[in-house]
């Protein structure tokens, strides 16, 4: 008799613990992602102001699991899940359209940015979530420094000097805080023309303070920090435009070449085609046990997964959730295939971290709470044991420290160009 | 009054070179590069294979000039020199025409491929000078077995696990080296559906042998270490056409899905608007002095320049031809500038590497001519001294004694996407 078929759809950090957690189970896994490398979201911030290489935050998926026998990678993009067919539908590598029969499913596709309807804006204010964004928003940031060392007119050279990043949770705050940084430590010696006092970072917020996922006397520790370092912090205020070259708020314009999107995320349309209800931001409403209504061998983890029987709000979309979510899944296929009953989830929540430039951070670990320096220590040990692949840990630790004591930043290129503008002839 | 205006158009070797040794020199210096990053060519085959990633052989040129104070950066890219009205003509880092007058000028503006007229190639078979170009090889290569590994079809398998390199000097040897070494030790843990010896290397070369501007025994140790690890060496072979999927040699065709171009350089097309007699190559025939005929406040160095005088034979386009030209020119505007004669120039001879894969090399050093370990360590140990930064040798050196002991290449990363071809839908 053939092993029963796990097919996991994402390789995200729920995906790949699943996979892992299922590494000795009697099951045949297949992994299936459109990107060939697992990636240490937390850290994209770090690739996208030049400081980290992407090689350091990412680790080729095939490459994790090389040594997991019953685990199969295929890189492919998942259109649509069958579940009447037991089958997900996907094209692969060569870009042809192929599909793969499942006996249990776990999708764990996650979330991309949410322009809340304006989908227009996306093309002027990049969001953060994969290596090429992170790329993009590095190149566009360096290219306004370019510009605006060259430009002789006053208002425009003060747009190219101004960073508007929209959204105040987590990644907005860190991103805000590492341009911050940049402004600071990066300008002076490269660009004659540019004194850092010109420079604007501006971190916009609809609700009254940022890190709202936060307790309000950390949230109020970071923003004093990222004052410090020249952040503006606006709360309470939505934006209401973007257009090339400044950000509409109600009656007010902010005249700003680089727009960056950190405000919201929704689910991946692959929800969708489960069948089941969703939450208003798109994400699968999952039964206690983690699967859907209906279909007791499908389950659904990770950002894409909204969780609400533990305190009645849904579990945040962070690494751990996901991660927990991702074990329990995997033991929970094993108990099926043993015709055990399923296990209802439980998350066991460690805390909550952000990190505000140079030396600074907030964390929240419950009765602990911390902030500056010490905190800053903590995100960085936490982060570096996390990061996957022992020589990733040693170059990040080292290029940390480099940075620290010198303020160079060696993943300071350009590379690629901006497809939507062509050189005058 | 003023001092004299030295504009130097490239910052690659020969270019940078001239810029800081013109640090003390009472002018004022401005270099311009399309590129905001030095690059380390010799390395670019490293990131093109996924053992090094673009940060750690390259640095942003403002960071390497920083301390120079006589010294700007110019993100552009020139589109002519005007020898009557001294100025140079570019599109900056805003894409907009500008213009920089000068008093000197250095053109280190290099060279890039040819394809002998067959510009159609290109698309085919990209080349290797700039990281973009390096990143899009990998892409090729890695998604090549990631094609292999999922297809059913035993023709289109092995077209999709054949790699030629078309071009047998010293790029070309280290870029087969590097895909052999790939084929035997990175995809058998990885890749499921590959076994090694169903990969293929070839490396095609016109002339009778590989290495041409290396003494025969060393080209021929060269070509034994090749096929020691697999890389099979078509010698006399002429390439006369590249169709998608294939590669013809007269009546042979080759099933081949990753074609390489590593066969032949042409002088940047910025020589023809200097007025003066270009060679077969469009290179500039330079004076003895490195001016050009008629414009003795005009040098030309590096690829370039054609400079026969010592030998009869063109110098080579290699990187300490172009850092000896970049100091004899800057000594020359010195001279120029207190009234003085310039100088000739004449070319110091050190040797010639190249490197085959992992642990093999061959140099020859004059009177010494090195092969096998010896040579590489060698290799080594000359790169890893003129990488530009001392944070990119301590990670360049660490990075290669992981991937040495581990086989574990890091930068493995698919970043970017075929912009030619749409998914179905």
């Amino acid at each position: 008799m053939s092993k029963p078929r796990v097919a996991i759809i994402g390789a995200g950090f729920g995906g790949l613990t699943a996979a892992r957690a299922l590494a000795n189970a009697p099951v045949e896994v297949t992994i299936v992602d459109e990107a060939n490398h697992h990636l240490f979201q937390p850290l994209l911030y770090q690739v996208a102001t030049g400081a980290l290489s992407p090689a350091e935050i990412a680790r080729p998926i095939r490459a994790i699991l090389a040594r997991q026998a019953n685990c199969e990678v295929v890189l492919g993009k998942v259109t649509a899940v069958d579940t009447q067919q037991r089958k997900i539908e996907f094209h692969d590598g060569g870009l042809r359209n192929d599909s793969l029969p499942y006996d249990y499913l776990i999708v764990a596709a996650g979330a991309r940015h949410s322009y809340f309807g304006h989908e227009e804006w996306e093309r002027l204010a990049p969001g953060l979530k994969t290596l090429q964004d992170a790329l993009e928003i590095r190149r566009r940031i360096l290219m306004a420094f370019e510009k605006a060392d060259r430009e002789t007119d006053a208002a425009a050279k003060a747009a190219a000097l101004t960073f508007v990043v929209v959204g105040g949770g987590p990644t907005g705050v860190e991103l805000a805080g590492a341009i911050g940084e940049i402004a600071r430590h990066l300008v002076s010696p490269g660009f004659r023309n540019i004194s850092p006092s010109e420079i604007r970072v501006l971190l916009v917020e609809n609700a009254p303070r940022i890190l709202l996922s936060f307790p309000e006397d950390l949230a109020q520790a970071a923003c004093e920090s990222l004052r410090r370092i020249g952040v503006e912090v606006l709360t309470g205020s939505l934006v209401t435009g973007i257009e090339p070259g400044r950000v509409l708020m109600g009656d007010r314009a902010i005249p700003a070449l680089t727009v960056l999107w950190a405000a919201g995320v929704v689910a991946s349309p692959l929800a969708k085609s489960l069948g089941g209800p969703l939450d208003r931001a798109g994400r699968v409403m999952v039964n206690k046990d983690l699967t859907i209504p209906g279909q007791p061998n499908v389950f659904v983890i990770g950002d894409l997964a909204c969780f609400t029987h533990q305190t009645g709000h849904p579990l945040p979309g962070v690494a751990p959730v996901a991660m927990q979510m991702g074990v329990h899944a995997a033991h929970n296929i094993v108990r099926a295939c043993d015709g055990q009953a399923l296990k209802d989830f439980h998350y066991l929540d460690k805390g909550n971290l952000a990190t505000i430039g140079r030396a600074a951070a907030v964390a929240d670990l419950g009765k602990i709470k911390l902030s500056g320096l010490v905190a800053w220590i903590a995100w960085l040990a936490i982060h570096i044991f996390f990061l996957i692949g022992f020589r990733n840990r040693l170059v990040a630790i080292f290029t940390w420290a480099w940075t620290y004591v010198t303020y160079d930043r060696a993943a300071m290129l350009i590379v690629g160009s901006d497809p939507s503008s062509a050189p005058p002839s």
